[in-house]
This record gives structure tokens, C-alpha cells and sequence, in this order.
């Protein structure tokens, strides 16, 4: 969309700061993310949610009292890494234990998966829970491999109102897994974003039409089909949603109507009318209403409806208060701010103990790294043209800034006379938390098992 | 924007049926708007707001404890009838006055003074606020012809704190004109909106352009310039308001950045880091800032940056609790829900009293009204047309309804053997309640003027 001319490498960071400073009485800023600026009652579980920017308030907005401890915040519809999801765990955890809760993509599965790997080892208890809401990305007999979308603000409403109510970690994330099993969220596209710094939409959609059951970064739905009235609309999004209820459904779900990013308020409104008529004429009288923006993805039209057909018990925990720049509701205690946060230990440094045989054998691998961050350098502008055919044109710049980071790494490493197995295990540490993001991950992923077949000395 | 296919004659009923079903625990609908839902704690001065659709939360989304007691809702970027500003006045007034607040525009003016004038001949105080902070619609020695955007928010929160508090109606009048006398506006339009049902945007800027001052219906600005980059374009906006500001202000003005509806929260994030380090740099400390939505224009691209230098105790006003649907702060006892609002009264009924002679006047006045009506209806379309080089292409459609309720107002008349003064100035309503916006009140303008020059028999 037109706007401001953005420098796309600062546009995360400065967000932040910007986010920050306007929500301080929320929220501040850590090394990864934010976690909550005002103390809670009392130690209790953490909840950390998070995964790409450019979908406010998801996953900023929500952090505060009955809701969020922390939230990750990756590039662009890209996964944080899954060093900033240890360092916003490590400053958000309170002693009894991380839920780490995120929709369920490739990327932020990675990361969050081997950061919860990350924390075990360093003596902190983390349970994983993955949003799939998204009935369009899967059948209902794969439910697993399904997207989350507006439905994690149903699933992290219920983990933080369990965390806050001082349950212990496996309480939280059964409660959190339990909403996320009967909850269902089904979406249309009519318009894809222009993310800051492009100048085009990320995809198109033919004049007319709209996606029906497209992902919020535009990932493919069921079909496309004619512009259609609000009447139809409901219809198609109620019908749809109502054939995927759970079988022991009871007719009183959270029901939430999710604007995309540009498809307005009032004309949330318009066609919540025909929601509720539609729900009225299956005999549907929702325990809750909201309708606005949960997750959205910049300027995207489109809008998607969500319902969590909750347990009594789960329910009770949607209407519990909560106080996060985005969700807000009920009464809570004024909390005094607090700025003594610990900040995360950081990793172990390197030994030297590599002697003269490991100095060489590191010496070619820095050689090998070097050359690899020349060569993707130089390919950065044709990595990122190849993607921006298929996604939003950012691998390039993951890769340079991940192989860059690498192979300073493994210097690091040199400089010190580390042996090749930390050599190689520093580089994929570094090079994932530079990238970010699934090649991020996955390049980790490599240079790590190379890491461990080598022998320790 | 793409979006559902949207009848354009039922958009704004239907969302507004939408908006109070969704937010009944503030809202409830009366003729020709919405008021609070539950009681307030005592008398009050009723604050009531309002103008056309298409800025939300501007109005309807500003009702509720510690803000307005009510909204009157227009037809798209068109004021309300004078007439729906009555009725939703009656609904909302607790005995106490009534202080009519919205931005200065022709349409709205003309049909809130004149509504202000209906209420004040129905024994119900009335005071006038006209919120004139856009500083690109006039120079600093004409402020009173100034139009209203975001300014809004900080003359409304201020009204609605002080009538909360018990204030009688002048002081309320007061300190509303006080916060309106000491708040400025600034904004930039990257892209028009696209209103619901139409095909193209209200307003087009030439690619790689932005339009400085430009007004949320797309009034012209001060110029076009080139996009700049978020560190220029708060340099921009905010050296403009600094060089506009109240001479005797103090360095803690209330600042609000305010997107116009698909710059989305990240860029105005972005956007506000550069804002607040160009505060810094000028010694200014603001006592409250926000970023957010405030008042809108559907899908425009664009933002406005407004500061309101408040006196001390009017600065305590901005801080009191208030609870609506777009704004929450602070706490306030539950209130119950309340649904006896008594209707406000009907107009007097049509009296007999023309006799042989005005028979035969007001039958001719019948069909010189028919005939206007008929050769509207014809003309409906080629007007509409006109209308959208200029404006949101509805002239037409205002015209043809509002000469066919005048009609329709004539024939009743006749039908109970009215004089000819009663005839016209019956129309004269009807044109104007129909029509609503400008051309409306200015029509039934036309029309009273004649009544009143008629004799009364």
C-alpha cells in the first residue's frame, strides 16, 4: 500500500520501539521481544506466544496481566529465531515453568520446538502448544497439520487466564491444547497486503473474486469464487464452520469475526448482522461476541470467522479479566512497573580446546564458511527476486545475513582454538538467529548435525 | 477496496444493528443513532456526538461511561438529519442540557445548530461545540473555519469526563471549547478510501505522491509532495503543529497519532519511535500519548498527528476513567443495564385548519412537489454521477429521497385540510430527515424560508 518510504531492515526493530514506548505501562522491550512491564501477584507460570511481524496485535498487543508473559517478535511474516524464543522465555519465566504457544508453521514450529529443546537443557520446564484453527489448510481427520489463524487469541486467552490463576504447567497447557481442539476458524481474501517497503501485493486475486479459505500470508484456500453479498458470506462462513464443530459441540461458543487489515469496522459490523442471523437460524447463541481486529496481516482485505466451542470450565477462563494494549476487560489490580527484569544468561562461552590438529581442521572450515557468506552475498538480490514469486522476497537477506553470521562464528571460534565440533555447533546457533525464519532453522539444523557426528576432544 | 457486495442503502443500518448487537453492554440503538445501554450514576449533562459513517470509532464507538451519553449516525461522509440529532438529544438528555459536539463541517453544522434550535424551543438546553483542529483546512486568524479529524477524541473524552463529573452545562460547554481552542491536527493521505459499494477510490494521488493536509473526505491540502521516509514525514508533521501552537502552551501536550484506516499499527509504530525522538529534540514531554485508530475514513491510507497543549485541570479530564467500545481507561462500578428509555416525543401532529381556500393551495403545492419529485427520481443517476467527480457520488440519491418524502409530507398534509405555512414547513422536515447531510438541511431551509414568509391562517 502507499505510505511512508520504509527501510525494510529497520522496520521490525523500530516498530518495537515504537510499540514499546507508546505501551510502556504494558509492556518492555528484552533482547527478542517484550515481556510485561508491571509485576504479577505472584510467581506463576509464563506464557510466551509469538511468531512473525505485520500481524498486530498479534502477538505484541497481547502481552500483560491475564494474558501474555512474553511475546517473540520474528521479521516479516517471517518465525523468530529460536535464540530470541529462549531469551524472551529465559526473561519472562518466573521458576514454574514456559508455555510457549504459536500457530502452526513450518518455520515457527522449527524454532520454538528446538528453543523448548534449548530451555529443558538449561533446567526450565516448557510445554509446547501449536494453534490449528484453520479448517481450510487440512481436513478435520489431519487437524494437525492445520494453520493457526485468529484462533490463537482463543487459545493464548485461555493458557494466560490458567497461567494467571496460578495453575501449575501442565494444567496450562492441557487447558490450552483443550480450547485449541474445539476451536475453528475459517477465512476469505479479497485483496492480498503490500508489506512495508514493497510495492506490490505480496499475491492477486482477480478482479472479482475472492479466496475462499486463503492463509493470512496469502497460502493457497479451497477456491476461488465470486464476490458475494454479506448474506452469502455469513452463510458460506457459518455453514462451513458448523459442518467442522466438534461432535460434542454445545451451542454456546466464543465466536469471533476477524478483520484482515483493511476490510473496516463498520463493515465488520454490516456483515456481523448477517453472522448472527445466520447463527440465530441454526439455533446458535454464542457465550461471547467480539468482532475487530485479532490477527491480521498489514493491509490485507479479508476477514475470517473463528468459534471455540469451549468447555464450561474453559469458558469460565475467556471472561476472566485481562489488561494488554490490544484486549482489554474487567478489573485487575494496579501492579506496580517493574525494571529489574534478569536478563538472560548467555550461551556458555567457548573453550579453547581444540590444540593444533583442531586448529587447522578450523582454520578450512572458517575458509568454507567465508566463502559460502561471499557466494550468497553476491546471489542476496537474486535469492530475494526467486522468492518474491512465491513468498515476500526476503530469503536472499536471510541467507547473506545467516551465512555472515556464521562465518563470524566460526572465527570466534578459531580465534579461541575451539575445536571443530563447537565450531560447527556455534556457527548453526549463529546463523539461525541471524536468519530467522524456516531456512534459518533449517540451515541450524544442518550445520548442528554435522556438529554432533563429529567427536568431542 | 475489493470487499462483499454491499447494498449501499442498507450499509449503515445494518451495521449500525451490527455494532450495537456486538457492543450491547454500552450501546443501544434509538432513532437516528445509539445511546448508552446502561444508567450513569446521577443526572448528568448529556454530551452527544456525532456526524457521518465511515470514521469509526468516530462516533458510535466513543458512547459510553465517562465519554458521550450518545451518537447520531449520518449516511456515509454525510451529517445526520437535523431531525436524527433531536431524537437521539431526547433519548440521551437526563434533565440536565445537552451539549451537541462535532467536527466543523457545512452539513453538519447547518443540521446540529438547527437541531440545537428544535431542542431549545422543546425546553431542553442546548450548547454548541464545533471541534476546528486541522490547521491545513485554514490559517492560525480563521481557526473558527477550520474542519474536525482526530481533534475530536480529545474535545469529546474532555466534554464527556467533565459532564461525568457532575458539571453543569455551561462549564461543560466551556471546557470543551477550552480543549478545542488549545488541540491541532496535521495529516498526510497516501491513498483515498474506497467507500462500500463503490468500485474506485473517492480520491486518486498520483503514484509516489502523498498529499499534505489533505482532509479524511479527500479536501484538497496544501500541496503534494514526494513519500519521505518516517524520520521526514515526523519532522513534517510535527514542526508544523510546534509553529502552530498555542502561545501560552506548555511543554506537555496530550498527543495522539491516528491512522486513517490501512496504515496499519506497525507503521504507525514505526512511524511514532521518529515522532517522540523529534519530541525529544524539541524539550517537548508529552503527559499522554496514543496510536491507534481514532477517526477514520474506511480503507484511506494517511495519518494525522494531533496535540492538545491542555491547561492543568483540563489535562486532570483527559486522565478520568471512561469505558466505551474503541476507548477504556481506568475503572468504573459496573452499572446495570438499562432499556426504559422513554422514545423521544413525536413532533406535534398536522391541525386542520385550511379551509376552502387553503384546499386549493396545498393541492397545487401537492403536485409542484410531485412534479420535483418525479424529475429527481429521473435525474437520481446523472446526479450521482456529478457528484462523484466532486464528492461520494450520492447527490442523487439524497435528492431524489428527500423530495419524495417532501411529497409525501405535502400529501398528508392536504390529507388533514392543513394550511399552506403548515404544508411547506411539514415538507421542509420531511426533505431534510430524508435527505439528511447538506444538501438536505439546505433544501428544508429553502422550504421553512417560505413557510415562515407564508401566513399563518
Amino acid at each position: 500500500m502507499p505510505g511512508m518510504l520504509i527501510d525494510v531492515r529497520r522496520f521490525v526493530p523500530e516498530a518495537l520501539a515504537g510499540f514499546c514506548d507508546l505501551y510502556g505501562g504494558y509492556v518492555q522491550a528484552v533482547p527478542g521481544g517484550v515481556i510485561r512491564s508491571r509485576t504479577t501477584a505472584d510467581a506463576k507460570v509464563a506464557l510466551v506466544i509469538g511468531g512473525g511481524s505485520g500481524h498486530y496485535p498479534a502477538f505484541s498487543g497481547y502481552v500483560g496481566a491475564g494474558l501474555a508473559d512474553g511475546a517473540v517478535v520474528g521479521n516479516i511474516f517471517a518465525s523468530p529465531s529460536s535464540r530470541q524464543v529462549r531469551d524472551v522465555a529465559h526473561a519472562a519465566q518466573r521458576g514454574r515453568g514456559v508455555v510457549l504457544a504459536f500457530g502452526n508453521y513450518t518455520g515457527d514450529v522449527l524454532n520454538f520446538e528446538l528453543a523448548a529443546e534449548r530451555l529443558r537443557s538449561e533446567g526450565i520446564e516448557t510445554e509446547i502448544v501449536r494453534v490449528t484453527d484453520d479448517i481450510a489448510s487440512a481436513p478435520d481427520d489431519r487437524r494437525e497439520l492445520r494453520r493457526g489463524v485468529a484462533g490463537d487469541v482463543i487459545v493464548f486467552k485461555i493458557a494466560g487466564a490458567a497461567a494467571e490463576r496460578g495453575l501449575p504447567l501442565p494444567d496450562v497447557a492441557a487447558l490450552a491444547r483443550a480450547a485449541n481442539e474445539r476451536t475453528r476458524s475459517f477465512g476469505v481474501a479479497f485483496r492480498g497486503c503490500t508489506v512495508p517497503g514493497a510495492s506490490t501485493p505480496l499475491f492477486a486475486l482477480d478482479e472479482g473474486v475472492m479466496g475462499v479459505g486463503m492463509g493470512i500470508h496469502g497460502e493457497p484456500g479451497i477456491r476461488d469464487q465470486p464476490l458475494c453479498t454479506a448474506e452469502e458470506l455469513a452463510d458460506l462462513l457459518v455453514t462451513r464452520l458448523l459442518l467442522e464443530a466438534p461432535t460434542t459441540a454445545s451451542g454456546r461458543p466464543v465466536v469471533l469475526l476477524n478483520g484482515l487489515g483493511a476490510t473496516k469496522s463498520e463493515e465488520l459490523f454490516y456483515l456481523w448482522r448477517h453472522i448472527r442471523a445466520r447463527l440465530d437460524a441454526s439455533g446458535i447463541d454464542p457465550a461471547a461476541v467480539e468482532a475487530g481486529e485479532f490477527v491480521t496481516s498489514f493491509d490485507m482485505c479479508g476477514c475470517s470467522l473463528t468459534m471455540g466451542w469451549l468447555d464450561p470450565e474453559v469458558l469460565e477462563l475467556w471472561h476472566d479479566p485481562v489488561h494488554t494494549p490490544a484486549l482489554q476487560r474487567g478489573s485487575l489490580p494496579v501492579l506496580q512497573t517493574v525494571s529489574n527484569i534478569a536478563p538472560a544468561p548467555p550461551p556458555a562461552p567457548l573453550r579453547g580446546t581444540g590444540g593444533m590438529e583442531g586448529r587447522k581442521d578450523v582454520g578450512r572450515f572458517v575458509r568454507v564458511m567465508g566463502a559460502i557468506a561471499i557466494k550468497l552475498a553476491e546471489e542476496e538480490e537474486e535469492l530475494n527476486r526467486l522468492d518474491a514469486v512465491a513468498g515476500d522476497g526476503d530469503h536472499g537477506r536471510a541467507m547473506a545475513a545467516g551465512a555472515h553470521a556464521a562465518h563470524e562464528a566460526a572465527r570466534a571460534a578459531a580465534d579461541v582454538d575451539a575445536d571443530l565440533k563447537t565450531a560447527f555447533a556455534t556457527a548453526a546457533d549463529a546463523w539461525c538467529d541471524a536468519a530467522g525464519g524456516t531456512s534459518g532453522a533449517l540451515w541450524a539444523a544442518g550445520l548442528r548435525a554435522a556438529a554432533s557426528a563429529l567427536p568431542l576432544r
